[in-house]
């Protein structure tokens, strides 16, 4: 595996995937702020084996992630872990928006969706649309309700702000610059992640 | 499709699968109280598009099911709706138990597991263990803390208390009456569920 030494410019609401090693690190930094990114990790000798929302959330005992949150695999592998985290929250209840729920949410038929970002994105690493699973939403902030309803807010994110991901084992990395500017999931504007990878020390 | 006409008992720490056509309805019942049972959904004619906890979050915006809930697949489909419901609270936000996390989760290496039953039951129609999603956790009751922390309570349920689900699609259907009996999930006794399967009107 080798990793680009090269910061990488994830255009807002485009995608990226890549390997990243064991021992490597990924920093994901909101250039401009208040962009999510949606982030699915795979196994990469294995892909069935990959990021679990609730497995993360069983094994965290959280629906919050922040510096220190480990993220969990559908075999509850510790794939990674949040190393380094200058926002301190990050959303693991939402799916990927996708080109099944814009037209039901929003009656808008062909927008760019960060499920279809992804599904572009790791086509090269033989991963198809059925094993991708609901990301990490890096940066999101959703606000609940003591009734159990779901409110999507602005990130705390401002520019400049970076989560550094450590990976525990070889992975394959998948990341959608978030495209969503029918709600306040991205703060009503789409902007570039930027990201550098760092090999194992 | 044809469904049983006679009630199916599915033993406490058991799994059970079988084909739900369009508007059929599926009713479980809580035999003795305080039984949770992991429910998972598959579209008969394409099992890769399957019932999807974060999108159920999403179409419906809550944590919560109840009655009226509609249940969401992978792809925005609704694939089933809660008709009747004798107790509103259910859960979408855990994981199955499974064989991976007995061990990590409480030291247990054999442990009976959610996973494992579905698994099994599901193995018939050809559905292998990286397509089973998430479940609906049928009566499981998991309390949140304002800062995002998850506490495993007793069901709400007792004895007699039912659900009753009627398919929107021609599904396959897999359940299993959960076998944990290292928290308060299942009100630290496990127990059976009571199926009772009804054709389209």
């Amino acid at each position: 595996m080798t990793i680009s030494s090269e910061p990488i410019i994830v255009k807002g609401g485009s995608g990226w995937a890549g390997p990243m090693p064991k021992g490597s690190v990924l920093r994901i930094t909101d250039v401009a702020g208040q962009q999510v990114g949606d982030l699915v990790l795979f196994r990469e000798d294995d892909v069935t084996e990959r990021f679990s929302q609730a497995n993360t959330r069983k094994m965290e005992n959280t629906i919050y992630l922040a510096e220190g949150s480990r993220l969990w695999s559908t075999r509850c592998s510790v794939l990674a872990e949040i190393e380094r985290d200058t926002v301190n929250r990050h959303d693991i209840l939402s799916s990927a928006c996708s080109p099944y729920d814009y037209p039901i949410r929003f009656g808008i038929a062909d927008h760019r969706s960060c499920l279809a970002n992804l599904c572009a994105a790791l086509k090269p690493y033989g991963i198809p649309e059925e094993l991708i699973p609901d990301p990490v939403n890096v940066f999101m902030r959703q606000e609940l309700s003591t009734d159990g309803t779901l409110s999507v807010e602005p990130p705390r994110s401002r520019a400049g702000d970076h989560v550094d991901i450590r990976f525990a084992i070889d992975c394959i990395a998948g990341i959608s610059a978030c495209p969503q500017d029918q709600n306040a999931c991205n703060g009503w504007q789409i902007t570039d992640l930027r990201l550098d990878l760092a090999p194992p020390a």
